[in-house]
């Protein structure tokens, strides 16, 4: 069998930790080349560039692999890996990761980790967004190796339901080992935003997005209660949005 | 009763014909307020403005609405208003567009006029995105002006259901009147990408995101048909993304 095509990607930019670990992980299963973001594109959600052009650089960051740096989305990335870098060649498997900080619950909506993720799904590609709960300067991913590989593994080995990419969240690493894997949905939790008003040096207000976490789900089957309990979670997303318990309600409206 | 308050956004900025239509209609309806993108911001899909700061400034381009300018994407317009401009106030529904080009199937995903009714979703708030089937340059939107003043009145009569935003498409303006509205789930179809490769004056690529969409759905309740039978189509959104039905097959691999 000739080793699996690996596309990599992210959305904290080519140089940060997390895809370099992630690289190192690849390169153990197959052929990988990456096209990653050449800055931070944290907080993008599904952006794509159409008002703007992109630029696509060779990068030599990973020695023998084949990586290009793009100033684009995330989303961009997958597109432009799927249509110009890989042309004829598909993918047996799109990673992208391993994000600096969680993306469990609804903060799978604004990452760009997952949309580069769930751009590959759409392309019809299997494909795994990792990300680790640690916001600190300097992550320790020592504990997601072996977890990477067998999920890697297992979705070279059965595919990905058609439709879905899965959303992999890590906690950070702590004395205690990992409990093992949960098959979880997204948690019930939103972020409580506050505004940071700040003036500038010529006396106008600008403002700072900041804001807390709010956990508000009871159950024992979400990503944040896998987390919390110190279990890798792994939820399968879908990009059709549709609600379709709300349907046949919404077809007694007067309209 | 007192007027209802009415939070307005979209994504195509402040200027645009789209939503001088929208604040025109929801002035007959309730108070309006505007917080909208001081320049385009298509594609933005549901970005956050997290390593810049925001600016936001009072316009008067609405006359005596109340309105603001906002650098950010659409998602921050609807955090700032919750959270900033309103603050104390809960608006009694949140609309956004009209989208010049429609927002059916998968662009839902890319849409940041979407992304600022699924955020203002996320919030607890009752909140519809308007989008019109027609990218030319002076769109004619009178033919969707009764429909969304019908769709906006049963919004603030029956409320949304929990965790769901509603995506209404018109399509562009034909001389056969609309034939009403569908509720449909969303069309299975995606943008097949083409990037156009050209070359700056110093010798170097750069690339322009292209593509035309493909309809693979051959369903009649998907908004895909609604638009193409010149229905109006209204799409359940929701922001929980877990594929449930696949949850089980994923227990059972070797994790």
């Amino acid at each position: 069998m000739p080793r699996p095509l690996i596309l990599v990607s992210n959305d904290d930019g080519i140089t940060s930790q997390g895809i370099r670990t992630l690289v190192e992980i690849m390169t153990q299963l197959g052929e990988v080349v990456v096209v990653a973001p050449d800055s931070p594109q944290s907080g993008q959600g599904h952006a794509i560039t159409v008002d703007h052009l992109l630029r696509l650089r060779r990068s030599d960051i990973f020695g023998d692999v084949v990586a290009y740096e793009c100033s684009g989305t995330p989303s961009d990335c997958v597109k432009l890996a799927k249509h110009h870098v890989l042309k004829d060649r598909t993918p047996d498997l799109v990673v992208s990761g391993i994000n600096h900080g969680a993306n469990s619950s609804i903060s799978v909506l604004y990452s760009g980790t997952m949309s580069a993720a769930i751009e590959a799904a759409i392309e019809g590609l299997p494909a795994v967004g990792f990300s680790l709960g640690d916001f600190g300067r300097t992550p320790d991913f020592s504990h997601t190796t072996e977890y990477i590989l067998q999920i890697a593994k297992n979705v070279l080995e059965n595919g990905i339901p058609k439709g879905t990419a899965l959303n992999v969240n890590f906690p950070a690493k702590s004395k205690a080992p990992l409990r093992g894997v949960k098959i979880c949905r997204q948690g019930d939790g939103y972020w409580k935003e506050h505004f940071d008003v700040r003036k500038d040096p010529h006396g106008r207000n600008y403002f700072w997005l900041d804001g807390g976490f709010v956990n508000r789900d009871l159950g024992e089957d979400s990503d944040l209660w896998a987390l919390e309990n110190n279990y890798v979670s792994i939820v399968p997303c879908q990009y059709d949005l549709t609600a379709y318990g709300v349907i046949e309600q919404l077809q007694n409206w007067n309209l």
